[in-house]
């Protein structure tokens, strides 16, 4: 089954780590068939801020209230050119590829301005106009994949489960839940390449790619992170773990359910 | 004792709840006599891209290295003017207040790369040239205080101990444990507004003021969290921590002495 596949990727230089396995990532989707579409952040000098630019019609001129343009924006098509291009991409594809440097434990400012401006109130939040009634495993992008590949450069030791850095998956899970679940996707396992300040041989960097072209050989098979959907009976009040849920657990590791790991 | 405080923030809208925030802070410190300096990331225009424009005197002008060409630009004074007047800022100030809204459960973009630019190596991180040695409680901004004043629009009850967000500390763990610990920063328990985006009456707003006013007071007295340092014992390999520190905890919270929580 052929299948449309968004890349999008977070570094300006061409012979980067991040760019070579994005390399990989369209190599390998192309060989087998599927359509490869970029957002190569840098390159399209893509806009970090989320200000007023974003909102060329304003339904307040006087006081800028994020929330209610953005709504007026995406539901008028008011929006700027880029930003609904990337919504455009967003629903064309039946999978989203995010590939960047842990910068500060986090994706690089121009990824998070990304997710900022292209998650319109009604797209990214506020699906259907309805406030949080759908998010976290409902909305604009259900039924769509996201795989995660974050290249770090210290040593793996310390992003452990108890390395000093904190653990990759708590680490990114604003990203990974708070970001691409919140608005549907299912998320796979994070691909994690570790020290990346350090490689010094063309063999390890075969090594990595092989293992990267693995993971994306695997996109629409891998089982994704099993994230608790708000509306799957887990959270009764759409706010809060039911008492009968993850008992004894808190924390961001409650939201996923281990009972469902395979 | 008249002490400097550096203001950092990020909300475009002079009304906004953020700003009203701001001005308390400015009021309440310059009151006691404090001086007050600011950081206001949009109404300075930051760029928030880390990008090849930081490094205006590359020493490889054909392959783009952030950590080397950083290296070089911090230790021989080639670094963007933008980019070292935020460092002496730092330098000169005995405390730190960070304030903006929650965006996709971190930090607004632009403060995003507000961090990536201004610590440099050697400054933010690579203190003294010599890699990770002195991190997590040792750093250029070490003897300095932090305090984290975030917004957030959404209830309390997403945010508590088995909220669908994950709680406050956890989310912003790489905001408070990984960048500003991290450089040596003493970082106080961040101050959390909640339901930002349904105050209603002037009476919230001036009770959430005053909660602010109050903690603005104690910036100097507060408790800070108390973090693991790296090289305090906690962490023998200065990876990992040692099996006798915080027995059968992992992940986040086992960075956090409990122990020493007042």
């Amino acid at each position: 089954m052929k299948r449309k596949i968004l890349v999008i990727y977070a570094h300006p230089e061409p012979t980067s780590l991040t760019c070579q396995l994005v390399h990989v990532t369209v190599q390998t989707l192309e060989k087998r068939g599927h359509t490869v579409i970029h957002s190569d952040l840098y390159g399209m000098r893509w806009k970090a801020v989320f200000d007023e630019y974003d909102f060329p019609s304003r339904i307040d001129k006087q006081r800028l209230s994020f929330i209610a343009e953005s709504a007026n924006a995406y539901s008028t098509g008011r929006q700027t050119a880029d930003v609904a291009e990337e919504q455009a991409k967003l629903r064309s594809a039946d999978a989203v590829i995010l590939q960047f440097p842990l910068w500060w434990f986090g994706v690089p400012a121009i990824l998070k301005g990304w997710i900022e401006r292209v998650y319109a109130y009604g797209f990214g939040y506020g699906y259907r106009n309805e406030g949080n009634r759908y998010r976290y495993g409902e909305g604009a992008l259900k039924g769509k994949r996201a795989l995660v590949s974050v290249l770090v450069g210290g040593p793996e030791a310390d992003y452990g489960s108890r390395g000093i850095n904190g653990p990759i998956d708590q680490l990114l899970f604003p990203l990974t839940h708070g970001a691409l679940f919140y608005s549907g996707l299912e998320v796979l396992p994070t691909h994690t390449v570790y020290g990346t300040a350090r490689i010094s041989s063309s063999e390890d960097v075969e090594a990595i790619k092989g293992d990267w072209r693995n993971r994306v050989l695997r996109l629409f098979e891998d089982v994704p992170i099993p994230f608790r959907q708000q509306n799957g009976g887990d959270y009764p009040d759409q706010h809060a773990l039911g008492d009968h849920v993850a008992q004894g657990l808190s924390g961001l590791l409650a939201h996923v359910n281990e009972d469902t790991q395979v």
